[in-house]
């Protein structure tokens, strides 16, 4: 039912790691049962299954790029619907068992994504450190913990968990880097327009057309709608066939928006619509701010025209 | 009333012209009173006043272009609706007065656009005679017949009405010269689609948007729908300031056709519609069959894709 | 040779008419033999024969739009080349006898599109006068001197070659209306570029080609190169076949309207260019402002880019 | 120096994967000398520093997608260039150590990719076996060697050179799974055009520019050029900020593809080349084959055009 916040969420596991974190952001989720879930896959079933309400899980990071798993997840398989999107900033610490100080580490656990985001760090403050790759951010924090490595980079809510003494903060090579997560469920109608909102979609072009790609940006630039995302994701058929996500400013009950996507749905193979949301403001940057409908193109002139076209229609007016 | 035909023609006169010829190709107007105007802002004032129910002037000619001053009179004043388009061949002939020999004559009238359609003819037949400028083409017959010229180029109709014999027939340089006139009524419902129809507007550009034009032929572009003719007309205002008027292929009731009238009107100044017709299907050339609709822009298609975007709204789909 | 301006000029006459004023703005002109021609085609016949250097004829009307005829004879015939736009305030004058009265005129000639544009003020000042259409505003001068009509309206030249009295001056109805001369020559190197010049084009589309006039529009529009002028008029072969008359921002030595020609060449079934000319400033009108390149179309831009491909090309540079 | 083939070659390790199994498909590094490099930077900064003389590095996976890291090291740091690609069938294997049988298989050792892909066949096959995450499928086929695991999902190559008796082969879920690699060079004259190139690129937009991504496609359409990849990476500054990676037909010698690199060098904010190269032909069906260039497009066409510019430029013609 809309207006009922989910009560029950899955997120990708494990325990500790920037998922949970962004997950307890939202207030709904405070209140709710938590639980991890080993894989992206393993926390999208459970939704389907109806054994959770909503899944939390990563959509892509400003410095490794989209989550390939989260996107093929949500092109395949039953559909689901981003309700929530949750932009959290990614920060690395270095956690260690209490006691250990910084000139005695010299084994280091931690994701590739993870050490390679700390790449300038490590040399210049543990250039002669091992870095040991794990699988995940809880793992390193974990093996830390258990007297595996010396130290481990990983999220603040994984040093907290595992009991382990920061040697340093903010450790990060980019200050500014964040993870985008998605909070997805079953299909239901969509939160209502905020003013400033995203719709994601799936689509799926016609590869015998030539300018295919060209013609979806044109439905799109055609109605001013305003792309802030493009992925391409292969489609696992052949090389040279892909798959295109894409974020749109604007909401699905939007005129414009809704125009556009009836010009998708008919000159794309396939559309998958993926939820219409709030936009997270994680920043007041004046980039940021929410643009407001070009000429001709609000919700009014739609309503006006097609006033007009019935006056044509039914010949009042010419 | 849709549904019943106008019983009071006007058109562009004098009696013996083209105009003539074009409206009694009309079963109802030959059953209706017929009544000359002396011009064609004459002939579209009397509908304006409800003194006639339509009005047949010319519209364009294949070799001449465009009728300005029928296309400015539509631009302005209060809207009229073209309802029907009649397609004649222009067919020009040399008539004199009874007696008259062909190597007697020495001076031919004839309306401008008239001898410069024939000049070649005129060349080798008449290579000696003076042509004399005349204001219309049955000027020239009248003038003929009252003995002022020697010969006249007018038309079959003219020549027949003013008892002028035929010293040639055909004598045009370009046989399939055709001139395209348009009945003219006050706004009323168009008539119904039948599968090969013609859509007239007036368009007027925002001047100060860099890439207006490009951004009309777009949104026609987007929507499938064909552009047969775009002709350009001063605005009066000043050098570059335009007019467009354009024909498409499509009714109003169309839903791609509608759809890109609704885009149009959002994005240009100005929109006149001058109405939704059957097309005349004067030839058989292949090139004259009427296109079906572009892969997805059907109103099958236009329809499918309005449902599916009610679905994705309800939160029945996604 | 270019620099050397050319010494016998033709026009469009009779003597008395608008062009012959438009002719003498040119102070080259003024000193050179001034031939008028019986039309347009005579006008520029003479300059294909080699028996006129130059010849200036109307291409359009602020208000009647374009000169058919002109633009005929410049698409066929042997091509010919605009060195020179001259535009001029279209100023009508009611010229009569000496001695004759504004309330004793009963009849006045007038060409029919110079009586058109003075229709308030032949409605509001002589409601009771019969107009008589004659066939140039030349005509209409030496009729009413020689006594056939009681007045005339026509250009300040014509009363004044015929002596002829002002019964009212600026009596057209649009007191900004201007007509654009174009002065042609046999084909040459064009007049250097001034930072604020015209190309004129005849553009035939490949009627085969769905959105052939879009491409033409894309061409221009990627090089950033602005349409100002637009001009259909059918090719004489059939209803719906146009040739395209365009006047683009820029000269033929510029980068991008070099390359945006080279794109039409490629792209169109004929490109016909009419030259490249200095753009005739008659108003100091805010709009009426060269507008510069847009970023990244500059030469200096061209010239970069031409020269990072050529280093990639020979591998200095990726 | 062109045509001479490297001789020391890098690719990505560890020995036994399918980046060495993808060298040596070609005839010149089965001559020269093979090191694996522990990681795609690594490999890379041997290049830059001379140490070798190209390096062969995964670009993407029919399945999983564009391979991040490659993509985010040719866009930074000192440029390089693809001089070949190699396109290599993905072909998994289970092994073991000899005497294993299959159902005695009770953990699988793999990298997450590549149990990924063959999900369904471990589904089938070892329902019961627990699959352990390695780092790579080299470390995978050791582990299974040593003794660690009791099976391994590996290459072929891995198989063989860590002794492993197969208990499958072609295990993977999508038999038709490639993985695209690319050698890559310092900048140097690219290989000379094959009439079936391909071109990559590196393009950053201008964000502040609405339709910026739709500028760069048109750049590419009005020249025919035809984009066979599009992958979007972030930036690294913030969410929302791309750069993209475009593949398209052609080289950087053709006439159009040169045309389009400038105009994107124009409207771009920085566009980096990465090479002209031989497609690489895997396979024969009918929808690889080389498109001819459009018509007007072809080299002969961009030759004729700028040849009727130089014409046009000179006043020899019009």
């Amino acid at each position: 039912m809309p207006g009922t916040p989910p009560t029950r969420y899955a997120y990708l596991g494990p325990e500790g790691t920037f998922a949970e974190q962004a997950l307890r952001t939202l207030p709904a989720a405070e209140h709710g049962s938590r639980t991890p879930a080993r894989s992206v896959g393993e926390a999208l079933e459970s939704v389907r299954a109806a054994e959770a309400d909503a899944a939390l899980v990563p959509l892509e990071n400003s410095i490794g790029g989209a989550v390939g798993v989260t996107l093929d997840e949500l092109a395949e398989g039953d559909p689901l619907v981003i309700t929530r999107e949750v932009i959290l900033p990614v920060e690395f610490v270095l956690g260690a068992r209490p006691g250990t100080q910084l000139d005695g580490v010299r084994s280091v656990a931690a994701h590739p994504q993870a050490s390679t985001q700390c790449r300038n760090w490590l040399r210049a403050h543990l250039p002669d450190a091992t870095v040991i790759d794990v699988l995940s951010n809880g793992a390193a924090a974990a093996g830390a913990a258990n007297g595996e490595y010396d130290a481990a980079i990983c999220a603040p809510i994984g040093a907290a968990r595992h009991r382990l003494t920061l040697l340093s903060d903010k450790i990060a090579d980019h200050p500014d880097a964040v993870t985008r997560f998605a909070l997805l469920s079953r299909p239901g109608p969509p939160p209502p327009p905020t003013g400033d909102d995203v719709t994601s979609l799936v689509v799926y072009i016609a590869h015998d057309r030539v300018g295919a790609l060209l013609s979806v940006l044109m439905e799109l630039a055609v109605r001013g709608v305003n792309l802030t995302r493009i992925e391409s994701r292969p489609t696992g058929e052949a090389l040279g066939r892909y798959v295109f996500f894409l974020d749109c400013t604007g909401h699905v009950a939007d005129a414009r928006l809704g125009e556009a996507l009836q010009g998708l749905r008919r000159v794309c193979a396939e559309v998958r619509f993926l939820g219409s949301y709030p936009r997270h403001r994680w920043t007041d940057a004046a980039g940021d701010r929410p643009v407001p409908a070009p000429a001709g193109l609000s919700d009014t002139d739609y309503t006006d025209a097609a006033a007009w076209l019935a006056r044509l229609r039914s010949g009042e007016l010419s």
